[in-house]
């Protein structure tokens, strides 16, 4: 409900937003790799963020290993991932305002060109709204019953005892909170799913300790004892797509829009608002055919270059990249582009969040520490707009043929 | 076929499995880390291997940002990323033979250490058997008619014409190979399924320039023009978990199996076949009813340690943490246990393979270099093999009730 | 939470429940038809139920067409299906209490001698345990708006007048009950889910017409205008099977058990626990692989014939024959088979269950009018259990080869 | 590549398709039922087709029960479904050329009326193009080895004999015709897959018979035995939908197109080709996040009925009613609709077709007998197509608040 307490506000601020920005001061980007280059984007950002990037840059070596306490087992060094930022990415969100600079890391060539010519174009239509709906994350116990009889009995006392839960939930972290139960039934089998909020913390760990604590409860006191029991089903939707956690939240729940202005998609993007569409609609088909689980481009790309950059759990991603990308004419020719994430499995204290590099990336973002997520989850949804958008873009530009180009001028 | 000769071979070389092996010689295994452990660790791969890692270590800075053309653009420095090592992983494959420490790249506590353990356990039991069996990258492009009448006559040229695309492929890469081409018609769209095999390479980029060679052929050659096209219809299943990439195969798809015998699962794991046999089937019921691709446990947590590592395309995790396990009890009280993974897009040339730690993290596994691929994927195979029975091990460990153990024991 | 009342109450039931029945009374089952078979089941239907079937037996002719209100357009006459009884299906559930000679019309050969069987062995092993668990059916409109932020503000007003729309719901329907509602953001599109109680009619035009009522009001008196909406997003799962109607609640959700001893198994069945639990299992990898919603064998084959036979609405077989089966051996060498259908949308009032042969057949069953829903969905669960019993015993008897014949004498 | 050949002819008939018909000669269509409208549309289809009903209609009752051979066991009597008929449904199909009265076997008042008036407007567009593109049937036996060697020397064999498994399958039916193999390995599972032609029977008894044919010649001659077997792993998805068979084709595989000019949308329809294509759109979006397979509207309600009255087996509308339709604005204003459907099992010999009153539905259809299940195929096509067409027709009429009857008309 807070979520949308903002949204009243933000109403007010996209009333005002302005229909085209003037080109953002330039970033220096470049797709050729040169050391003048790097040097050029260190003291645009300094001079723009008042931030250097000692281990990012190298110009300071990594030997403290007490930091990696809790981070591997078996170390024996670092992975270096090469990392160039985005931007301005504009955002028009509850929590992430202005504009940002977003730092990705990957080895995959033109990813950044593309999402920076995607940012590019947000940026000129006046930013992205993108807003954090919901939250919660979950842990789905299961228990086993010699029959139905035996597992009701267990059940009717489980809905008496929520409250007991909450508090319990209470004692074991100091920032989680029980928000909702459900129970799911097959045959002799209950699956009790606790969703919790997880405060700045991606809070897979943390759910894990609380609905423990709540197990051990529940197996001392319960009238009835399962036959056995395991505190993850497997119906949660941990580290892998699912249709019900695409439904509904897990983690972070963003949407984000923006409408592009005819005339931008033909000079910035080099295609027509009416190819997009029609992309859009042909591959949101080809998407349901193939038995996917929602239906986006490759929200994976820029998500799991953000995630490497700023210490999430990267393995997350296979949640994360479901979701919902809609493109649609506007009434005076525009088009309207919109991302939804209901799976951002995100954090910023915590995990990897205060490594070295890591931790140097959620600052250019203004996103390390406590009080940060949702902002940093709004970034998220503004970074997968601009991938979404360029993708797209890239796709349909130069692909019709000769019959088209007359049918696309007739429209 | 090839695959299927060498699982002709294959079949002596499991006869003569040793039942169970002795101890691995102590590879130093370490959960918090300390100078001591890391050089330890260093010297015994040393020893073992043969290699040192300059850059991993960090003994060597990165300087030559000339090794980065093709990778980023806008590049700032480098992410650095925790990375330990597990194992011996002790592997049967057609490629993949012997016993391989396998480097892995995560922030993520605990992760390492239960993979090792899995492995330990794959160690005892006499290795995992491990096929990369079919590969094939695709690529979808979609064209729409006027009307199904016209898609008609397009698509009985096309049918013709495989020759030619075949012929246009070599000419457009010296590795792709065109092995396969599907239609499928909705109302006036005709999606054309181009399947490669890409020698060594992941090969997305590679698929993309040999259809888009074939498709501008067809565009200027066909005798019935489509109203327009795009060279993805979001149908190939890049970059997203798809039912279509599951049932089928999409990059490598190896399945990998192994006998753990009742006693090592009693002493290594900690709990019982019949307990991680319950789990299995309980846990696979939950994914079932979560709407899942597959069912498996947390493919994504070890194949994105290991892509981070050896410079894969991360964001493939997407769809290559696909896959099923399988649980079950044999005859004399031990527990068969496989997994399945359908989907594997990793390449040991080109992408990020290249560069400095990945190329090192390559070399240890003896992966770096053409003629390589399809060993790294019987490797990817038997790391998630041991990541399914550690997990599953932990989970069902202890979980049991009193009532259960009696039941257990009946058994 | 009733339902859950219910369950206490059955506890004591099955504890009571014999381990074995003997033989039931001999129903006069028949596979090839004949003339004098058909009399002698109408005569013991009429000794056990007293009941004759006028229309069904073709004793008296229809002519009434006042009757079809509601029903046809269009009308030319009545299509005949072929239609027979299985039993006694012993149920022991919160409202289906004794044994049940279920009528089923289909012109499928051997489906009834299936179920017939399926039903001998349940009743034999002392009767199936179905409980119908919750019941709610929903209908989904959506609304888009210029931008989120209008969005956010109709949806803080929505959430406001919760009161309001129950008390619409009221107004517009004696019989429905508004439960939940949930929304779900998509860009500029909300969906709003109405969930209802819709007593014991299957409830698809009530839940329009209450949703329908409600729009109104909301178009009236929302303080923003979505730019349109439809009364159904297409989310309900109404006539789909879909992930989300699966793993919750469309209809009733009804689950069903029993213990069938080994002796049994292989003495009605032909096969045993042990090769039945083996075909549970790799058809259940099978089906995962298929990418099927649930997990079962042939759920629509018993429920379409029923629901045919009962004036259900038929093509609701589409989401009602969605569901998990589950088999397991038990510690004493039996099996446990559950099915559970969380999508069973029938009804016991309107639609057809008034036609001339549905009123009959509803009747035969004590299921005919009002408060008797509940009663007819736990018998579709006993029945569908019958049929998973019957077609895993066929499809496991005979199959194993000798090596496998040694292996299961081991276990 | 048979249907391939007739798409090409079809080309010419499309394009002399004429741009509208007049009215339809008055089929003498009625809401509620009376004895007098009976009588008119008995007499006007007696005109037409040269068709009387007297099983349909009630003058002739059923008296021959050896007609039901093969068709029920435990048989009592006939349940009498109400039936009405739609059309003319236009078609310009590949087999079926002309134009149709439909006949419908339902309880659920409105949707012959709902189907009446799409075919109503399809016909005044000049008929629906529906096409059966595909065909084929399977089963897919699992065998079960001791591990993935012996299951590699089996598939070697297994692949050596397709020649020696289509002879088998000549012998074993008359019609049905193995046109490919397809391998599916899973750990010490593998699954073949083997597709029929199965003549114009549905099918699924025949591909049983020639499969267990196929399977005991392994069983005896294969070097490796299986541990176990069984004849259906339920990967083929009889009786469910799937995604598999959705991508591919089970049954037949028919899609059907029409466009429908601007001002009958708005004169026949009552609504506007942008109201419906805004519907297409929300609607395809809430069904992608309801985790359905394809995206359609409601074709159960259509084939259900159709098969009830023609004899098909009902419960395949579990796999039939899974499909793709699509919406878009044409350049004219117009409305371009198709419909896409994989997995139509239906057949016009064997089953129920030869049953009294389904005999009677598939003659006025010119569908009864051998020789014409592409041309019923078709038909389904063209009906389902209808269906569509109304109920968005239905669901986007007068849903436009104020504001967007404005922006309707800006576009």
């Amino acid at each position: 409900m807070s979520a949308l307490q903002d949204l009243e506000q933000l109403l007010e601020d996209i009333k005002n937003k302005p229909a085209s920005k003037t080109l953002p001061e330039g970033f220096p980007s470049e797709i050729p790799v040169s050391l003048q280059g790097i040097r050029k984007r260190l003291a645009f950002l300094l001079e723009k963020t008042d931030m250097d990037f000692p281990y990012l840059s190298g110009q300071q070596p990594f030997s403290d290993v007490s930091r990696l306490e809790g981070n591997i087992e078996n170390y024996i060094g670092m992975s270096m991932v090469p990392t160039g930022v985005i931007g301005p990415v504009s955002v028009l969100g509850s929590m992430a305002k202005g504009d940002f600079y977003i730092p990705l890391a990957t080895s995959e060539g033109s990813l950044l060109a593309s999402y920076h010519r995607g940012a590019r174009a947000c940026y000129l239509a006046g930013g992205a709204t993108s807003v954090c709906l919901i939250d919660g994350v979950q842990r789905s116990p299961v228990f086993k019953f010699d029959n139905l009889g035996n597992l009701g009995t267990f059940l009717v006392w489980i809905i008496g005892h929520l409250d007991e839960f909450r508090r319990i939930t209470e004692s074991a972290s100091r920032y989680a909170r029980l928000t909702d139960m459900k129970s799911n039934i097959e045959g002799n089998h209950l699956i009790l799913t606790f969703e919790y909020h997880t405060g700045d913390a991606s809070g897979q760990n943390m759910v894990t300790i609380c609905t423990d604590a709540i197990c051990q409860y529940i197996i001392q006191n319960a009238p009835v004892q399962p036959r056995f029991w395991f505190i993850e089903s497997n119906f949660s939707g941990d580290k892998k797509a699912t249709s019900q956690s695409f439904a509904n939240v897990r983690g972070k729940k963003v949407t984000a829009e923006i409408m592009l202005p005819e005339k931008l998609v033909t000079d910035v993007l080099k295609t027509t608002p009416v190819a997009m569409a029609e992309y859009w609609r042909s591959s949101t088909i080809g998407t349901i055919q193939s038995g996917s689980i929602g239906a986006q481009g490759h929200y994976a790309n820029g998500l799991t270059a953000l995630f490497i950059a700023t210490g999430q759990d990267v393995a997350c991603v296979s949640e994360a990249s479901v979701g919902i990308t809609r493109m649609e004419l506007t009434s005076d020719g525009g088009l309207y582009v919109s991302v939804t994430l209901p799976n951002l499995i995100v954090g910023t204290v915590g995990g990897g969040t205060s490594l070295p590099t890591q931790k140097e990336c959620l600052e250019l973002l203004g996103c390390y520490g406590a009080g940060k997520t949702r902002k940093f989850a709004e970034i998220c949804g503004a970074l997968v707009l601009a991938g979404e958008i360029s993708i797209a873009a890239a796709l349909s530009a130069g692909r019709f043929t000769a019959a088209h180009q007359k049918f696309g001028r007739k429209r």
